[in-house]
């Protein structure tokens, strides 16, 4: 017998309407290794944003009982043509009790469990999702383990691609994102140097609370020289950027040569040889990522996503990945939420403008039983 | 007894003026593996040209016999701190007759031969060379064996990069330029698929003469369309550009993804998985690059310099690239030259303002005896 219940929607149509609804529909039966898992909490990321609103003018949406209707921008609409029409679930991650389960052993085990899982469309009272991919949760809350997956493996993987590369230290562009944290309390535990830029002088409190070492205020006067100082001292030349848009990752890459040139002894008309690597891992500013000169030609910069990277390190480097995850849940990989929705709320217009804004610190947490 | 003879020099002063002169100097006896070049032709590559004029105002400049003084943008003055109060030589390549050489065998035994070298400043009557980097003409002239280095050396590196990356097919952004030349040369020997961009008909032509294959016209209406069916069919994921400044890189990214994209089943919030890679090797423009949004996360951008790609790839590697230009130097490695100039001549304003331009095909030759 079919489990019925409410899933969120999201459809973009050739002129560009945006609909996101929720829709009462049933969930098949598990087979194989997959479990169904009654959803208790699921995260809004960043990555999630772009599925579900890309970016729609909210303001001046049609707003209705668990339904919004918004117009993309043409340029948007233009570059979203694989989707449309179809009709996309949303929500990558999120935490529920495994109700029930496909005959395969790795998913029988699973059984009545309440674990954190990656279905892809978490907004939902229910998901079919991928035993292989369940983190058992234990005693642990779905709330404490709604975000298990996207931040923590992602925080760890730029710590382990880091190291694959032989660095021993991280400059990271968000420092006080929950990402940030997490990023800050494992290189403290694993000795990696981290460069922490935030924008306010709350944040440079709040992750020096935590430990942090380097934080520079991107608002202060003598920002500039905060980073090359911090950069000096931890040889931090790989760093990684959610931002994406404008000259973050440029102003990396000069203070970088900055020091680099200051280490030099002869002056070269082509500018340190030092190699200096960022990665964007995200699109928090979806302008265009501004390069200027200044810096020479020992730089790359690089797309950055989980998925590929997971799989490009193999089984093994990903089991003992989340093997820690699961271990320091409530410590290294804690989340913090500014507010809870059901599934109707999520898409009122008060929250969207909320969370779609993406500010630091204020996360949103769906919990479609609530 | 030293030799004397004119050399040029370029110097920045702190306040932003740039002196470029014809000084009579004294060069020393070589020893050890040095050879005493006396130089007979030296190309002005735009590698040359950043540290001869770097972004200085040649219409406002003070000429004189064999000088020039001239006013640098502040904002690149300020990039340029390192060179401040430094008196430059310049010129990295040319060819010339061997007329003194120090002791060790490998310099004696170019004694009387003509060579082309790598001194750094050929700009001048006499250059102190290292012999090791010297590579013998044999009966070449010294107008064919002015520029063995740079360019054949940067479109060998090209390939023997792509080839170590494990890629069938390379994308040029400049194709008709004297490096594009011989870049579609190396290709067809190699059986390496190629991609050229260019800008004028008369530049497709060009190239389709010399057997290229796919030749891409930016002021066509229909660029994008040829790039995109010329990157499906070559498989170019992979590719360079001398260009640096602008959208050329993002318009190569883009049309990648969407070939990439055509060749998808699912749709992916995330673009393609296809790596695609980009690497700026010059700045003839020196303004921002350009990455817009659009071509997901699959990306790398990187700058591409000879010297350090030279020296990780090796000593033998080097010298099997090094033998195959000696061997092919009127063919695939032929350069051309719009003029002919000596010290003094290329520092008039007439020739400066023309090859300080940059035009694809319009190199100039410095001949310091002429």
């Amino acid at each position: 017998m079919a489990t019925t219940g409410k899933q969120l929607f999201t459809t973009l149509e050739e002129d560009g309407t945006l609909t996101v609804a929720i829709e009462e529909v049933s969930f098949p039966d598990p087979t194989g290794k997959q479990v169904l898992v009654k959803m208790e909490a699921a995260p809004i990321n960043p990555s999630d944003l772009a599925i579900l609103v890309g970016g729609a003018d909210l303001e001046n949406a049609e707003y209705s009982e668990g339904k919004f209707v918004a117009k993309m921008p043409e340029q948007v609409n233009k570059g979203s043509k694989a989707r449309h029409g179809m009709k996309l679930p949303a929500g990558n991650e999120g935490a529920g009790t495994v109700i029930a389960a496909g005959d395969d052993a790795e998913a029988q085990a699973l059984m009545g469990q309440r674990v954190s899982c990656v279905p892809g469309n978490a907004y939902s009272q229910y998901c079919i999702a991928d035993a292989g991919m369940c983190l058992p949760l234990g005693d642990h809350s779905a709330e404490e383990g709604a975000s298990a997956f996207v931040n923590p493996m992602t925080a760890l993987g730029f710590v382990e691609n880091a190291k694959m590369d032989g660095q021993e230290a991280i400059l990271h562009t968000v420092g006080a994102s929950n990402l940030g944290q997490m990023l800050t309390r494992i290189c403290q535990e694993d000795g990696i140097g981290l460069v922490n830029i935030v924008r306010k002088s709350d944040q440079v409190d709040l992750l020096k609370d935590i430990g942090a070492t380097h934080v520079v205020n991107s608002s202060d006067d003598d920002f500039m020289d905060q980073l090359t100082s911090a950069i000096d001292a931890t040889g931090a030349f790989y760093g990684y950027d959610p931002v994406g848009g404008g000259k973050l990752v440029d102003t990396a890459f000069q203070a970088m040569e900055r020091v680099a040139v200051s280490r030099m002894t002869d002056y070269s008309r082509y500018g340190s040889n030092q190699p200096k690597r960022m990665f964007i891992y995200g699109r928090l500013d979806t302008g265009a990522t501004i390069l200027t000169p200044g810096y020479g030609f020992g730089w790359t910069l690089s797309g950055w996503l989980l998925f590929p990277f997971l799989q490009s390190v193999g089984q093994d480097v990903m089991g003992r990945m989340r093997q820690r995850v699961r271990d320091n849940l409530t410590t290294t990989f804690a989340s913090h939420y500014k507010e809870r929705v059901n599934l109707e709320e999520m898409l009122t217009k008060d929250a969207l403008m909320d969370y779609s804004a993406m500010k630091t610190g204020e996360k949103y947490l769906v919990t479609p039983w609530s």
